[in-house]
């Protein structure tokens, strides 16, 4: 550890604290420096006007949390090294750094490869590079193999990456946050005063039943207030017709204006092989942000496929899909009867349609208990998941699984 | 006024009303949708990573603010009609409307047109545009003459824009609200309601005093700690170099790729009449956001002019310039040793130096004599300036304006 | 309404406006300013240091918000007269008028009158009081009325007392506030904003129908984690007995030392029609609040009686009963074993012991179907309850009623 | 350093943490619960009815800003011995143990002892008490030697005592926070990271300048707008005027009802002498709070002496003095005529008028020569003064002293 200490203001927790030389290495890095030009949660700042913040500051406020977690978990005895410290704390600052534009929907539009997977390859690449600047050789392997979860604590793992870890737990807050959605607020910072280590699995000591509780409701109301908000949804299924119009026009042979490398990835059917095939794949990635999608789209107002350019006009000039959320699939006769209506409408083609009318799927349960559990840890030392520890959430509520459909279609045939 | 009423979440001030069909109108449409993807603080957000928030918020958050001063001063006694009400209101909303990309960078940059220039051609525009849609002939005249201060009530539009406005108001709260900063958040609650109206000018009861000094300090300490943060002017520096770099370039006739209308900008010397004569060309601006910005510099970072790559390449990968600030003006030796030291650092000619060593000047004064002075309302019916009536900030303290200079240069040569 | 407009900060919502006459000489009144010295939550503060906030701010606070509830609801084209306005803005004002010290702990021990018994009799000699005082004839009838449920609008006695009033939704932001538990925050703006008035039933609009599930949840975890947190519990207990012995002393004619009227109503059982016989009784009681309880216990230290003194040691020093709290009752002998071990330590006779050993039941459902329902109203004007209309809280979550069981017992014995 | 972790809610800062067994032990002693009776702003929640925190509480806070400053100040490398960090929690925990109800009334009129000696006292008890619960002997000691700057490293005690010390710095969040003051909002934590010592001497890092003139700033507002408000004053000279009466009562052997520790120090003019001579005295002074202070002028009510009865009811019943503040000296002429009335208005003789009319001084300056100075350590190492340090606060401003009169009269003689 230096003594150089890094204060950064930020709204949410008043201040962060980056106390380590190869933190500071990380952060100045251009590819976690790129996570500033993309925005944690997308199109939801069309509904939510605040909620422009970006990943790079998420992945900051994890790393404080973390930091604060860490601090808990030795004062209650937990043994974890200062290797240890510093790697899980590089694993939860780089956790998300594999995310490209509007995250979650250029994952299967821009390249098909999971942000995990991306994650990991810049953590390697990182882990070279950085080899070379005076932090010993390969500086992130012990982060590495915590976010991987090969490391032998597997605590330190469940830290980065559970039911309960420091990525959920600052989102939470910074979405709620900067959203304005106050339903949200979680009291993180009780959360990790009462977390623990039982038998090598992360758990929630007993006086924290209720903020755990909490927790699980919130998530639940943000993923239906927020996250899933139908003009959320709208937007997202107008830009992967935007990526995928320009994938079949460029396919076509037909020229699409735009950035360089975003039109690259568009040309091209990349997965995890061709990034490790060429290396320099993973840095033209890196120069695609949220910036290169919003300036294409505009480039694409003007294009003469008419399905291109309407499609950018509805993104760009905010006239979304109309957007129709049901707890039943719509029946088939009502989508074919509004594809033919769009047909006539716009003058395109019957198979064009599906780029301005379609149906999709939200599912959300609060707790999955096929994903691992959250525990409690009674004071005799023994241990139950919350479903049964909690007198509010039963396994009945809890495994309650909510599903909805949704339909979207030209706003101007509502 | 109708029936509907939009409620929108803000997190400074929880929720915004919008309660009238033509606000909606002039809302939603794309001049004022535009000012989503610009942000309200440019480069600040290199220090202070929260402050991302758009313009847009901001003017939205005046509205908010203008609503609730109505409320206060009609319930004082303050004669305003309906329409006044909606004409101010109308004013505040699109006070900002005519910002381009990164704002006060821009202005003398991308075009060299005053913003409130701007502001006026896209209220007249929209006067036009909205005559035609229900809300009656030329619907925005009476704002537009309160932001002209033609109109018979002064006061109306020293709401709008004078020392104590509720654009001032809510951007110092918005802006200490997402930098974190604390410092600088202003009591706009209580200022508001402390608000009146004596011979046609806006003024503050006495009970409000102290707020009102409050304010002027938090206005102050905000425009040194945030607004004329160092990282800030080297950024804006930057910018405006390879703003000036580009034009030099297409000037020359070399090409330089970019998003159409940012580069049709960069090739003429629009001004204000060149909006006259050509109205397309106020709806080409209105296409040109912080994204295209980002997005061009990108593309110049693989330019052939050295120049312009270098400058692309330290503010893409935020390496920016070392700044120093001084209260003297820096000795025109050291200037000329650095651009000498630039020149074989970089292998180019010495007037090319200029994109890279600097210097520029800061002021501030806490309280302008020559712009409108706050004034104080007592009980007995007079009034006098804040700096007579306030028992901490006297003339000396208010008038007194600091002057800094400030010298930028390559960051490896210091 | 006058041009008077007194502004209260209040730390919760910023400002509190009163703009009315009576409403000023209501609050000015000695009945209502004795709440300032009557804590909100009693010995809640004993775990929450935060948490002595008065009586008082709560019903300015509920006030604030039944004003907002109105503007919403009249926006919204329910018909509220202007006396009806001002009729449940007073009835909000005074609901808790009644509460005596240690309010709930009071109830059942210094005068055995439900306060809303009390509330009621406070608002009669109200509105003869006024009566004189420039406001006309019985200024408080409508007041009363909508108090009383008898009067003709349903929906304004439902602001005032219903499982989504003022007083609930001011009461639950308030005491998380001032306790610091996050966790029981809620959205009461949009709440507020959400609310309506179908078939004279206040109803939510659907879109509020997340925030009333948060309300709902936030104030079973309030119940459980604030309002029935074991000290508490435990400080309760031990009042009581305190009461309840000093009861029994000047029963027997030892004389027991303590404000005047304090020990008046600790030598009588007074009940309502104590009140009507003898007007005075209402103005003792309300020269009776937390200072003289906690000055007479005080008092009772140096008292012979050694239960008396041991009670009022352990409170006056915080030496608090242990208590166990289980799902299960306790079983007897576990009870009898205590209260001998008691009986011998303490060197008291067997039937004292029950002043330091003793049980109780402890119950909560989230929301209670045999009180009014909260009612969701659907954009096609049809209603259903909101344990219909949620996707989250069916009615098996809502029925589920928990039941604990308490047992406390000396400290040391433990 | 134990493995216990107490956490406390805390509404201002989230959480405190108190992770020392001695902290615990000294924080449940009745010395310093009696705290929760004693409100840290008097009469002041008459204007601001949020601000009825406690001593305790502030103290409890303290304590935080202190634990946060230490963690700063060793990641710096100033050298601070596990011992020493200790010590100076203890001291600063317990600087305000000494305060009586009412804090400075009392001072003056209950006990003529200043409170810092009364805390002096109160240690030294501590520090016997307290040896003999297995905390080693005399375990006091180095927070005494802090406390009194009798310790070798000056720092530390500028740490509690000082133009900034973490006294100030909680009190001034605190008081803010509860009254809901918004303008007294300091950047705690900014100036917190910002701290160094630099020759012994606690000091501010260049960067934090503007957070010191914004603490600085805040200050003097706060002391006008609440700490100084008109109705404290009016309050505060109505209790002193009752105190002094019935002191001149039982001088004359006149009875006077109360409390029996309360009535003891009225009857007497103990001194620091009292309190070494008699150390029985303290435990009596430990028990008298502000609950004994309100019961008793509750008490007074009904006292047949018309002076004791009227002040007793104008503190009771809120009928404070009208008071007028001026930047001059009251005349004397216009004192004596309202002497007169009031002898004329409440029968009563002109010397006892001293109760209902009378003047006062009160006298502010933002930061005082003559104490401490706050010292600016710039990066080269150098210090200088905040003064000249500062741009926007230069000596002329700082220096200034306001003086401000008051004149205290019946209000039904306004």
């Amino acid at each position: 550890m230096t003594n150089k200490r890094k204060i950064i203001n930020d709204p949410v927790y008043g201040f962060l604290t980056i106390d380590d030389d190869i933190l500071f290495d990380v952060i100045s890095h251009p590819f976690f420096q790129r996570q500033r030009h993309i925005k944690q949660l997308g199109f939801t700042s069309l509904v939510y006007p605040g909620a422009v913040h970006t990943r790079l500051s998420h992945m900051l406020g994890a790393l404080n949390l973390m930091t604060r977690a860490l601090e808990v978990l030795k004062v209650k005895g937990v043994d974890i090294s200062d290797e240890e410290s510093l790697g899980v704390r590089l694993a939860i600052l780089l956790h998300d750094v594999g995310h490209g534009p509007f995250s979650h929907t250029s994952e299967h539009t821009i390249v098909d490869v999971h942000h995990e997977t991306l994650t990991r390859l810049f953590m390697q690449r990182l882990n070279v590079e950085l080899s070379t600047q005076g932090h010993g050789i390969h500086p992130l392997d012990t982060a590495i193999e915590i976010f991987n979860d090969t490391y032998k604590k597997h605590f330190l793992h469940q830290l980065v990456s559970s039911q309960l870890d420091m990525d959920r737990l600052d989102y939470l807050s910074r979405d709620s946050f900067f959203s304005g959605v106050s339903e949200g607020i979680v009291g993180t910072e009780r959360i990790i005063n009462m977390l623990n280590v039982s038998n090598d699995e992360l758990v929630v000591d007993e006086k924290g039943i209720y903020s755990v509780e909490k927790f699980i409701i919130s998530r639940r109301l943000m993923y239906w207030q927020v996250y899933m908000h139908k003009t959320v949804i709208a937007a997202d299924s107008l830009l992967c017709g935007l990526f995928r119009r320009v994938r079949e026009l460029l396919a076509k042979g037909v020229p699409v204006d735009g950035p360089r490398f975003l039109i690259d990835f568009l040309s091209h059917s990349y997965n995890e092989a061709s990034f490790v095939d060429n290396p320099e794949l993973l840095d033209h990635f890196a120069l695609i942000d949220d910036n290169d999608v919003m300036t294409a789209v505009k480039m694409w107002l003007h294009h003469p496929d008419i399905v291109l350019s309407s499609l950018a006009s509805q993104l760009v000039y905010r006239h979304l899909p109309a957007i129709s959320v049901s707890d039943h699939p719509f029946p088939s006769e009502q989508i074919e009867q509004m594809r033919l209506l769009t047909q006539r409408h716009f003058g395109i083609s019957l198979s064009d349609t599906e780029y301005f009318v379609g149906t999709g799927v939200l599912k959300n349960h609060a707790y999955d208990f096929n994903d691992q559990e959250i525990k409690v840890l009674y004071k005799d030392g023994s241990c139950c998941d919350i479903s049964e520890a909690s007198d509010q959430l039963d396994r009945h509520f809890l495994e309650k699984q909510v599903t909805k459909y949704y339909f979207f279609f030209p706003k101007e045939l509502k």
